[in-house]
C-alpha cells in the first residue's frame, strides 16, 4: 500500500427493515471496494432509524448477524471495514458500538460510544440517548499497515480531549460514525470536523446516514473526509452516496513539518491524559 | 452591568512609528468607549509592524510608555482595556505580552505568549518567532463583575488545551490577540475560532491588526466575536474598523443548559490539567 490508502465513506439510506439495511450495506461496501477503496466505513446506526423504540428492536449481541455479514463482506473484498455502529446488547445493557473488521474478516476493534447525547435544543429537539444506551469507558484504536486509526461516534467529536488523546497515541486518522441533525449539522458539523483535523494535523473522516425527511430523526448527511490542513477532500450532500479520498502519510508529514504543532506543545504547562479504567 | 457587557475589538492599522501607533490606539479606544463599549481590546503587536527588526526596536519594559498610555486611556473611559500585545523587554529576554487594565487604570493581568510560531509554510512564509521572543510559562485569566476572561495570543489558539483549561477555570470569554496571515487566515482562522467557542460553550473574541499590503507580514484581519453556539456576532474585513457585540451570560447559560457539555464530559476517561510551574 505504500504511504497511502483509499478510504470510502458510505452515506447510506436507512430503512425500517434491519435485514434490508444489512444487505444494502454489504452491497455498497462491495461497490466501494470495486471502485478501489482499501478501507470502507459505514455510518452510525446504519441498521435502524434513530428512534428509541426502533433502536431497542435492532439490538443484538456483539457477534450477532450484523457483524457476521460485515465479516463476510470485508473478507470477500479484502478491505478494512469500519462497520458504522450497531445496537450492541450485553446483558441488560445496550451500547452504541463501532466495530472494525480486517481484510481477513476478523473483528479487530470494538468501540462503545463514550458520550451520551442528552440535549434539549430549540425548536423541539429533545433527545435522551442515555435512556437507550449505556456508555463505554475507553478510547479505541486499531492499526493498519499505513497508520493507526482512532474511533469516535457522533457526539464524541464535540469533546476535543478525544482527538487530542488519539493524536498522542499516534493516530493519523480519526473516524467518526455520525448522525448530526437539522439543528447541529448546519451549525457545527463542518467547523468541528475541520478544526479537529487542523489541531491534530490528522485526517478526519465522518460518515452519516443519508437524510430521510420522513424519519423521526432527520440526519444532516454531509459525510466528509478532511485532510491534516483542514481541507475537505470529499463531501456528500443529503442523499445516498459513496465518497472517497486518499489518506496519505506524505501529505500528513508535510503539514507536520511545515508547522510542527506537536513539537511546539507546552507539555510543561498543560497535559491531557487518558485515565480510562484498565481492563 | 447586569448579565452582559459590550465588547469592542479595535482592528487598527499599524504604522512604523510606535508613538503614532500608541496615540492612534488610545484615540480608537476612546471612540469605542464613546460608542458604549465596557471592554475594549487591541490587536497583537499594535505598537509595531511584525518584522523581527522592528519588533526588537519596539521593545520596552512592562511598565513602559505603552502601558502608561493604556492606563490613562482605560481610566479616562472607565473601561476594561485588553491592550493587544507589546514587545516586553525583561533583562535579555523579550516577550510577546498581553496586558489588561481595569477601569481604575490598574494593570490587573499580564500574559506572555506560550507558543512560538516557528513555521515554514508554502509558498514562502518562513517565520521563526522564537528568534525574537522568549515564551511565557503560564495561562492567565482576569475577573470582571460579569465573568472571568482568559488570554491567548495568535498561535496559542491552535492548541485546544488552552481553551479547555480556560473553560475549566470558569472563563466565559477567551480573548485572542491575533495576527494570522494570507496563508493561515483563509485556511483556519474562522473554523478554529468558531470551534473553540462551540467546544467550551464560551465567547471567543479575536482582534487582528488591519491588513497592510506593504508590510513585511500581511495580516488577515477579520477580527471576530463568536458566541457560545459558534455564531459570528461581529466581524471585520481587512481594513481598520471597530466591531462590537454583547457578551451575555444569559445566552451562554441557555446554550449550556440545552447541551450540557460540561456535565457530559467523561472525567473518568480523560483529563486535561494545568501543570504550569507555580510562582
Amino acid at each position: 500500500m505504500g504511504s497511502k490508502f483509499r478510504l470510502a465513506l458510505v452515506q447510506m439510506s436507512v430503512v425500517l427493515s434491519k435485514s434490508e439495511n444489512i444487505s444494502h450495506a454489504t452491497r455498497l461496501v462491495g461497490e466501494a471496494a470495486a471502485k478501489g477503496a482499501n478501507m470502507v466505513a459505514l455510518p452510525e446506526l446504519f441498521v435502524t432509524p434513530c428512534s428509541p423504540g426502533l433502536m431497542k428492536k435492532a439490538a443484538e449481541p456483539l457477534m450477532g448477524e450484523t457483524i457476521q455479514a460485515l465479516r463476510e463482506a470485508a473478507r470477500k473484498s479484502r478491505i478494512y471495514l469500519i462497520g458504522g455502529t450497531i445496537v450492541e446488547q450485553e446483558g441488560e445493557k445496550r451500547y452504541n458500538t463501532c466495530n472494525v473488521i480486517d481484510p481477513e474478516g476478523e473483528l479487530i476493534a470494538s468501540y462503545r460510544k463514550l458520550h451520551a447525547f442528552d440535549v434539549d435544543l430549540p425548536p423541539n429537539l429533545r433527545i435522551v440517548e442515555s435512556e437507550t444506551f449505556a456508555r463505554g469507558y475507553r478510547l479505541t484504536t486499531f492499526d493498519t499497515p499505513i497508520c493507526r486509526v482512532g474511533l469516535s461516534i457522533c457526539y464524541d467529536i464535540r469533546f476535543p480531549e478525544m482527538t487530542l488523546l488519539y493524536g498522542q497515541k499516534g493516530c493519523k486518522l480519526v473516524f467518526m460514525a455520525g448522525a448530526f441533525n437539522n439543528v447541529t449539522g448546519p451549525a457545527h458539523w463542518e467547523a468541528i470536523l475541520r478544526t479537529r483535523a487542523v489541531d491534530q494535523q490528522m485526517y478526519i473522516a465522518a460518515a452519516s446516514p443519508a437524510r430521510d425527511l420522513k424519519s423521526p430523526y432527520v440526519t444532516w448527511g454531509h459525510s466528509m473526509i478532511v485532510n491534516p490542513w483542514g481541507e475537505i477532500l470529499a463531501q456528500a450532500e443529503f442523499d445516498e452516496e459513496i465518497i472517497m479520498a486518499d489518506i496519505d502519510m506524505k501529505v500528513l508529514e508535510t503539514v507536520r513539518r511545515q508547522m510542527p504543532l506537536y513539537a511546539h506543545k507546552r507539555n510543561d504547562v498543560y497535559r491531557t491524559d487518558d485515565i480510562s479504567p484498565k481492563q
